[in-house]
């Protein structure tokens, strides 16, 4: 971990930024995945399976007595502790519900909005070594309460914990697709996908980059992805071994995961890197975390108020704070993805079982982005009541504004109603 | 207006398919023009606007006497009016704010979210002969609730009422740029123009392809954006010279908007048309109107299910339910931007001064996207706090899930926390 000791306001920024990852290169490549599924539908996924995964598949849909089977390959240890997550994660995002509140804004004009399960949505769950199950909940949860009428799973992972999840969600539609081709499936639908208004889900760059592409044609998605990141800000108060295993569980994602740790005091910066040695050489991706912490940084400043410039100015996707009144001063943090306060409130909490979703702003998006909740299924409908009483109490504000904005017609329909 | 009998469920999409809009044209233009922005910064700036709009620009800021003066040069009713619409807008969303709620999921582990203003967000006005006041209030008033710390304006007008709204909203740093260049402004930062992480507001393609592309570069926008359209229902309760004067309202914004009208009763269908053609002679914008009509659709159906069926298909911008129990009724729709109840409910009074904002998803986005509102301006952050007792509690969750997703350092920050 290199070591930045009292950097001046404009050295900040160097420091924060991200690594720029040029998407183009990409983008190309994932151009006429797109197009070729759009055109061909079931066909082109077949093709593509073979082509990028080398698997070949006789139905795209997910054999139901696999997910049947599934529960039976799990440990009841594995079960029951996906049981507890799952009542956690419900109960924090049923807690999201809004009941409509009706507002008599002038007298006779009634507004309110209503909350709608978005109809049809979409997740994407990446395969690889390690069995994303966690996200199906994470996804799967607020898709569930918002009473989204259909939910399709598409994953190339036929994982009993995926699918397990699966249907504690309710998702019965998993098709084993994977990569830009299943975005481009669930935008365009296919011969068995159905086509979906919104997906949701992690993956690599190409299945960013075609999430990227289908939003700019319309489709809703869950927010703009980058490498997993998280900071620290510890004072003396903090625990060196609790902070350098947060540190290396967000380095194990991957080599290019982003750590920062923020400190005023040197002993705690000294203390966590001298942990840090000692609990990588028994840590079995090592390798992966060893390289990401190559990348990252411990910050030595001044003071709180710095500290917390710092952590705004970076917008964290998860900001652990290992400080004395860590509540108190969380009030100051406006920018971060998720905010875990205080000694026992590891990152993994928050990525498995505390409640909270883990679908988070990464890259400095948390300065514009919300991570995936409730309100991410959900649309809100405004819906306006009017009386005969109200458009006379209301009409000439509408009647004065449209003639100023040229909109006679908008007048008119004022007027007509007021005759 | 094109009227179409009875249609058979499998005509129902190209009835309500809305015309395709390559913009690959409009992006190839509009790339150059916001890389300009991005590397010259000002200097860009006025000479895009020599270029596009033949203005020779002294400042890009606003002339502060100008905002000064803007009062003067109103009407007293023009301001009443605006001044009755902000308290109407304020209030409703004023509504919309959330109280943090603390959920304990588990004994010692206690989850919550609170909601911060994004501290930088960029408005857009357009300019041309309507000058568009109301879309100042309809984004400045959320953002002046949510606390955003920095409201950006960029529009090449300076009509006083734009500048009127502007200051009653709080909004200081006005900026003279319009078209693409003032999104690639308020995304990239110039010399002048503060950088902002959300950006808001209508406009033209050029607008609205920049948008979208400096979104896929991770800034913020709004809701992506089509022509503007309204969808009315009407029965026999309806009255046809209210429906005729909606739908020439929604007529007049451009050749492009879209118009839909769906009964069960085929007098009412004719009625409107009389109407139409009535109002329609006597409408200083009626060569828009009259055009926008012609691309435009009655469709007759045999009940109210299919009509409600046909609605939702739709997910109109704007659906007036001109219908005996509407609200009722409205229970059942779960694609609209905004809903406009009985007879004395007409869309302008959503546009202006109800309360409701004007600012919603369009070309069918509705199925996936809700209109602007206060949650558009401000972020949810998560926060966690999990006590000793807490850990002992989830721990064993945690650790179980993160060893069967292979990852163990995950579960390591647990373990050491238990030790």
């Amino acid at each position: 971990m290199k070591i930045i000791k009292y950097p001046s306001p404009s050295e900040y920024q160097a420091i924060l930024t991200r690594p720029v990852q040029d998407m183009s290169v990409i983008e190309q490549r994932v151009i006429p995945i797109l197009e070729k599924v759009k055109k061909e539908g079931d066909k082109a996924l077949f093709e593509l399976a073979l082509q990028f995964d080398k698997v070949t598949l006789e139905t795209l849909e997910m054999d139901a007595s696999k997910v049947e089977a599934a529960a039976g390959l799990l440990s009841e240890e594995l079960k029951t502790a996906i049981h507890a997550a799952y009542q956690n994660i419900y109960k924090f995002h049923e807690a999201q519900k809004q009941a409509p509140e009706k507002i008599e804004t002038t007298t006779g004009v009634t507004c309110w909005r209503k909350s709608v399960g978005i109809e049809k949505v979409g997740v994407y769950i990446p395969g690889g070594t390690a069995p994303l199950f966690s996200t199906v909940l994470m996804l799967g949860v607020p898709a569930q309460i918002a009473g989204c009428k259909e939910v399709v799973l598409c994953t190339p992972s036929d994982h009993p914990a995926i699918l397990y999840a699966a249907k504690l969600c309710g998702i019965s539609k998993i098709f084993r697709v994977g990569g830009a081709q299943a975005v481009a499936a669930m935008a365009y639908g296919t011969e068995s996908i159905p086509q979906v208004y919104k997906i949701f889900g992690p993956g690599n760059q190409y299945v960013t980059a075609a999430k990227m592409l289908v939003n700019k044609e319309g489709v809703a998605i869950d927010m703009p992805a980058g490498p997993s990141e998280v900071a620290v800000w510890a004072d003396n108060s903090a625990n060196p071994a609790f902070v350098a295993a947060d540190l290396l569980s967000q380095a194990e994602h991957g080599i290019d995961s982003q750590v920062l740790l923020v400190s005023t005091s040197e002993e705690i910066i000294e203390a966590v890197n001298q942990e840090l040695e000692k609990q990588l050489a028994v840590l079995p991706r090592a390798e992966f975390a060893a390289k990401a912490l190559e990348n990252s940084q411990a910050v030595l400043v001044e003071n709180q108020d710095i500290a917390i410039d710092m952590l705004n100015q970076y917008a964290a996707e998860h900001l652990i704070m290992s400080v004395e009144n860590a509540e108190e001063l969380s009030e100051q943090i406006f920018n971060a993805g998720s905010i875990f306060l205080g000694n026992y409130t590891p990152e993994s909490a928050g990525d498995y079982a505390s409640g909270t979703n883990h679908t988070l702003p990464t890259n400095g998006f948390a300065k514009a982005y919300s991570g995936v909740s409730l309100d991410s299924f959900v649309k809100k409908i405004t819906i306006q009541k009017i009386t005969k009483e109200g458009i006379q109490q209301l009409g000439n504000t509408i009647i004065e504004m449209a003639e100023a904005e040229s909109l006679r017609a908008h007048a008119n329909a004022v007027r007509v109603r007021l005759a």
